[in-house]
């Protein structure tokens, strides 16, 4: 099995940032198999990041999981590497909560570097693209069998940076939930997940009644796939990773129902 | 020679879509290789998505060809794998026609396998994301090297889904034609091969006259290359797919001529 | 260690420009790795993708160099394969400058090939699409070991097209410098290097101001990093490939600054 490094950014495809990564590892560890999680991650948006690494490294073979959501670039953040409980997965990135959703997924860190001035960076390092300087040969030095303690100073764990999400509450007769995130086919991912329906009267298969605010009232119905409902009605269904999400069938929820990121909004049966 | 996996779908590359089925593969299959054909298909357009498909794989290597545009996720249409004549190419996706022009490209269905109940299958399997719970893992064991008639319930190729897709025709002096894709440089894919040429009188370095309807007539050269016209002129040449096409040499023939997918349009010899 | 092929080119994520490309390598070099620098090169601009590579190359492994940038395909303009004396790094793409800045900054190159009629194109060659016929299964027999002299016809080096770039001057009280990039997050990169500062009186945090033109005068920092100056703040610093640059700290300077492409403007100290 070649050593896999998982990779995730908010780079976008438009520029080299991402390619020149790819070059930096391929030098270091040629035989490391680089897997693009994503690199669409909104610029900047280091809680969507932090979500979507969590989702999706349970489906990633073991290895390095480097991220890179870094606003902070060149100002006092640190540069981490962690060692998680499960597999031995290390995540090598910001200590700026983007890796805290996946730590704590993942079995909780057992082992901390900050990396910042590790022995494995590209000199001289830049000021503002630390991804091809400190994170990725870091990540390919461990990808190609180097030991964590190596890539530079320990760090006491309970020192990394976690993340506050939002959390959906109960309120009346309603869930109270928020827009955590909009994929490209316009679904909005909420903050609530299955274990917070219970006492809610919410059922699978019943009509709700989504209260968006100022008075706007969506009907819906709580629904297991898109075609439970006729094209351009709304449903509340639970997503791949298990979030509730509202998706319009062959429509696009977020234009539709006029939702954007962080939208509080209020689910109660009808 | 690693077992290669071909992968095209609506994905985009905002989500993890992509990057999830990616990992989900390299866990299965760690030696497999997968090319990423396209996931700029437009959401939903499996007609654009089996013309592409048809196209592009008689240039990949054999191997497992995983596609994915699947507007009807979680509804009853089948999920399969079909084995084709030329090379025991296997295709995996929707049985929604997607698959349908490569398998004629490629020889002929010689076997077909519904996989909705695949035991390779992830669970649980989620309703709306079934090319990361189905289509990656079912492809992933394929090229691993598992049977195909392990991958789920024997299936009558004669049930298989095919797709209709237009067709050009001769009518008094024109042949009429449609649009049926545009490529990111604004070059406009018809439904007319070279072998619809035959009696229409157009000419290859001959002038020719595009009729789009509503008495909107505009100038060609049917022309080999871009360059055979001046910048702003209009070329009407066979692309490198064999169909035939329009472009704006240095221009933008879908925003120039203002054209969409479906346009119907008349050309003849001016 | 694997043979390795960097590809850059302006054909997007949208079609399956690149996804064909890499089949071909693969049915011709099945152990090749191809690394994708960046396909978002603005459409024909020979240019950008000529720095773009000139600033990536030295990062990636020395191999097989594919760039195409190609708005004369089809045209009279040459095909070519040019090793450079560095690492005996070759470069596969079109002769129109795009290959230029990276040979010089790659040691100059020490043997030429034209290749617009290899042996080793695909039959039939389209005449629009030479990425896929041309310089893809170029650039594959080489990473695949074959002889750079076998590629094609010989040609005299003298006989390469460079590209002329833009280049500061100095200017009484001022640099004057031109925007030759605008990256994802609208940061705008300048032709002057470090080594153009000497007599400008321009010192690393200083202020300085920015003379956009037309009586627009903008007050910004000569800084290391964006967090230098607080969010919404403008300054000027080293980027990445070392080239001077402008951001605004957490905003987008190309939107800010209404600053394009090709801008001239004036930097003196304040």
């Amino acid at each position: 099995m070649p050593p896999f490094i998982t990779f995730l950014s908010d780079y976008g495809h438009g520029d080299d940032f991402v390619g020149v990564c790819h070059a930096v590892v391929a030098r270091i560890a040629p035989d490391a198999r680089v897997i693009d999680i994503t690199h669409g991650i909104e610029r900047h948006d280091v809680r969507t990041g932090a979500m979507v690494l969590r989702n999706t490294l349970p489906f990633a073979p073991a290895g390095v999981h480097l991220a890179v959501v870094d606003p902070g670039v060149g100002a006092e953040r640190r540069a981490v590497a962690v060692r998680c409980a499960d597999e031995d997965r290390i995540l090598v990135g910001p200590d700026n909560g983007l890796l805290s959703l996946a730590w704590e997924a993942l079995g909780g860190p057992v082992e901390a570097v900050e990396i910042g001035r590790s022995p494995w960076r590209l000199e001289p390092v830049s000021a503002t693209f630390h991804g091809r300087d400190i994170f990725a040969p870091v990540a390919a030095r461990l990808a190609g069998g180097s030991a964590l303690a190596e890539a530079g100073e320990p760090l006491d764990i309970e020192e990394l940076v976690t993340l506050d999400v939002p959390r959906p509450r109960a309120e009346d007769d309603a869930l109270v939930v928020h827009v955590v995130g909009i994929d490209r086919f316009g679904n909005l991912i909420l903050d609530a997940v299955h274990d917070d329906l219970p006492g809610t009267g919410l059922r699978l298969g019943q009509p709700v009644e989504l209260d968006l605010g100022d008075g706007d009232v969506v009907k819906a119905v709580f629904a297991v796939t898109f075609a439970d409902v006729p094209a351009g009605g709304v449903i509340l269904y639970e997503d791949a990773y298990r979030s509730l999400a509202l998706a319009v069938n062959r429509g696009d929820a977020g234009l539709d129902l006029d939702l954007r990121r962080d939208h509080e909004l209020r689910i109660r049966p009808a």
